[in-house]
């Protein structure tokens, strides 16, 4: 059984491929309003594809606002286990536009990937266990494992319906573990198990000075000049070391344990790759934590973007009349997100002075998560790996962020496992690519972890 | 001879508005490259204008960017005074256009104000004078001076080739004095005449980083995120007194003398116009100077723009690969603003760190002038205003730039008087606008000047 379904999976390459990139075509960017129509168009697509693989009760289902895609199969019976699969068919913008080297929804083949954006955060890793279901019921008209399937178009901005659909939905939703495949492996030779995510309180300030544009000849000296205010705070938020210094910021950070220093250590994540992907010499940062703990273990502070003023060609002479900054935090445990957003609050109006108005907005408050590494689910997918990519995983933590895991461990009760099938694939870059090799070991790696579950590996 | 053209101004209002109206319809942005166009066809309608007045030698004369527009009349004799006259046609560009309250180039007259850009500065000032000059040739076939009128088309990016014209054109346009009226009195009740103007260096700064926008949850706290390098930047360059903490940036500021503070503490300048025209309640800036020192007589560095990674709606999780900013500052007595630029290029290069590349480009280099108070022309200008506007005026500084008034003083060797009739006006900004009975007082004022330089006042 297992070997047919991994042999159609190997003889619908081509055909898979073809259906990949039809979905990559659709412009799904769920954080920009015009896109609405294709965020509806991308979703009814994926429920014909499951209908067509043989997904009963699918259904594009309303939320506040982009609809979840819904599926199940749930033919192994009662005395099989029951999967519930996340993925989210949104993608990030696609600006700066003119980095692109072909066009971000005209899917192209190079060198062994697809490039687009979503190839791989996360429609493709998303696809690959449809493929997965596809290849087990078109060769053997049976799954080992009960598979219920949801799939978002909100991930990308934090979120903000899904908690509340679990709840509302928690009958429907159901099962005995999660398994979501949203995020990177070690590299091509290194699969790795996450098997803990950061938290996210994402931030945007304001500043307000001069009720309009002034000419800074007539008035410079005598403004606090919103883009100084802005540009303060930012510097105010970590010091030298890149210690982040909002007060009471690291007041709940569980420290590292020797035992978890000593297993990231392990992790085959070197300078070398680091500096491969980024293009840069020497990391900056907290100089007392390794490189991996900054990036996946360590609570962080960036700016994601800062506005004000004149940024056209040549020069204009003015003082702004308004200012502004998104910065996004990373958060571990045992922080609190929303705790975490109120210190930021408290902080950035005393830095701003007293001549700007500062108005400051929260956009996402995302809890971190964490998985018991001894649960039956995490063994079955070390030995999914070691089985679909010829190599046994190592685990790791991720910087990233998906807030849906922890909601799936709190409302569902269930362990989430994270099987990620990405590299670094400048996901929310220009550029994002998904390597073929991975899309097709993926979905042999997703057969044989439903297979391990079922205890018919 | 005086009271003809005075007579002839004051029933000339509607068709002279008209006609002003008719060039603001111009879009003459100097900055922006797709405006050539425009900026030749405000030049043409200037020529056009001078020749129907009278001028002779008409001519709109290439530079190495926008062309000058020059005319003459010479009618006076070699026994009469000659004057230079200078205005600028182009005008800053009009972003954030959303706020304004009428299309910047479709001139409105709303409660006795022409809105448009340009209507202060410095079309409708500059063509005060063309209409002075109209009024007396057309009522008395002759004028009391000799007039040399050039109007550029860079002032508002900084003159880069009017210097070099100057120089190449020295013998056309070699006066006894120049005069200049791109400025503002203090009140309506009020004028007042500018002795001393600041320079300045604009600057530009990017910090280039990682070699492409990266995921912020996969490398935050690794990387010197440009948009943070850029603000730290800006943060380092005052301290919380507002005092510009650039290396060697005060060395040669020439102390404000005690007369001088004494002179400017009766310049009826108020925080109640301050708190009117910037809509903000206390100054901020160097509190050992008084709030006109600040925006006049001492030298100050702005954040004109600043721009990095992601600006759009909700939340993209990104560290930016590059953020900028502009940033000017304006000098005074004895500052050089080419050492000034180099001590700001030596300054931001340190603070940057070694993680991002950073460009540091200069925009402008102009000097600050002083102009001495006991001239003949002072003296004339003076008793024009207590004659055209009713009111004697007060001497004061300013706080912009105009570089061609220190290249007139070392070029041509003459003095330079600067006749403002704006008020705040809005220039720079949105709603730009100017008061049509200034634009007429304007006028009036100008003519006594012509005759009280000629000793017919």
């Amino acid at each position: 059984m297992l070997e047919n379904a991994l042999e159609h999976a190997r003889s619908s390459h081509t055909r898979y491929l073809d259906q990949l990139i039809e979905l990559l075509r659709i412009p799904s960017i769920s954080t920009l309003s015009e896109h609405r129509a294709d965020m509806e168009r991308a979703a009814g697509w994926l429920a014909d594809e499951m209908r067509r693989i043989g997904f009963h009760q699918v259904a594009v289902m309303p939320t506040g606002g982009h609809p979840v895609v819904y599926g199940e199969w749930l033919g192994a019976g009662e005395g099989a286990p029951t999967v519930l699969v996340y993925g989210h068919y949104d993608v990030q913008p696609v600006d700066p536009l003119d980095l692109w080297d072909s066009p971000p929804f005209e899917p192209q083949i190079r060198a062994g990937e697809v490039y687009a954006r979503g190839a791989s955060d996360d429609k493709g890793q998303a696809f690959v266990h449809l493929k997965a279901a596809e290849s087990m019921l078109a060769a053997n008209g049976s799954m080992p494992v009960n598979i219920k399937i949801i799939l978002e178009g909100e991930e990308e901005i934090g979120s903000p319906n899904l908690e509340r659909f679990v709840v509302e939905h928690n009958d429907m939703l159901a099962a005995d573990s999660c398994l979501v495949s949203d995020g990177r492996i070690i590299n091509r030779d290194q699969p790795s198990i996450v098997y803990g995510l950061r938290g996210m309180a994402y931030m945007e300030i304001r500043a307000r000075g001069p009720r309009r544009d002034l000419h800074s000849g007539t008035y410079g000296g005598s403004v606090h000049n919103p883009a100084q205010v802005i540009a303060e705070i930012i510097a105010a938020l970590h010091d030298e070391n890149g210690t982040i210094t909002i007060p009471g910021f690291y007041d709940r950070v569980r420290p590292l344990s020797d035992e978890e220093r000593s297993a990231l250590a392990e992790v085959p994540y070197t300078l070398e790759q680091w500096q491969a992907e980024t293009g840069l010499k020497q990391p900056w940062g907290e100089r007392e934590y390794t490189l991996l703990e900054r990036v996946s273990a360590r609570p962080t502070c960036e700016v994601n973007g800062v506005w004000g003023g004149f940024q056209g060609e040549g020069g204009k002479t003015i003082i702004p009349a308004e200012a502004g900054a998104k910065i996004s935090m990373r958060l571990v445990p045992d922080q609190d997100p929303h705790e975490i957003a109120s210190l930021f609050a408290d902080y950035v109006r005393k830095l701003a002075g007293d001549q700007v108005e500062l108005e400051v907005i929260q956009h996402v408050g995302a809890w971190w998560a964490l998985t018991p590494l001894d649960s039956p689910e995490m063994q079955a997918a070390s030995r999914a790996y070691e089985a679909g990519w010829g190599v046994a995983p190592v685990y790791t933590r991720e910087g990233g962020s998906i807030p849906i895991v922890a909601t799936f461990q709190k409302e569902l009760g269930t362990p989430v496992v994270l099987m990620g099938f990405g590299l670094d694939d400048n996901i929310h870059s220009p550029n994002e690519h998904f390597n073929l090799d991975h899309f097709y070991k993926g979905i042999e790696t997703a057969i044989h972890y439903y297979y391990q579950l079922a205890g018919r590996g």
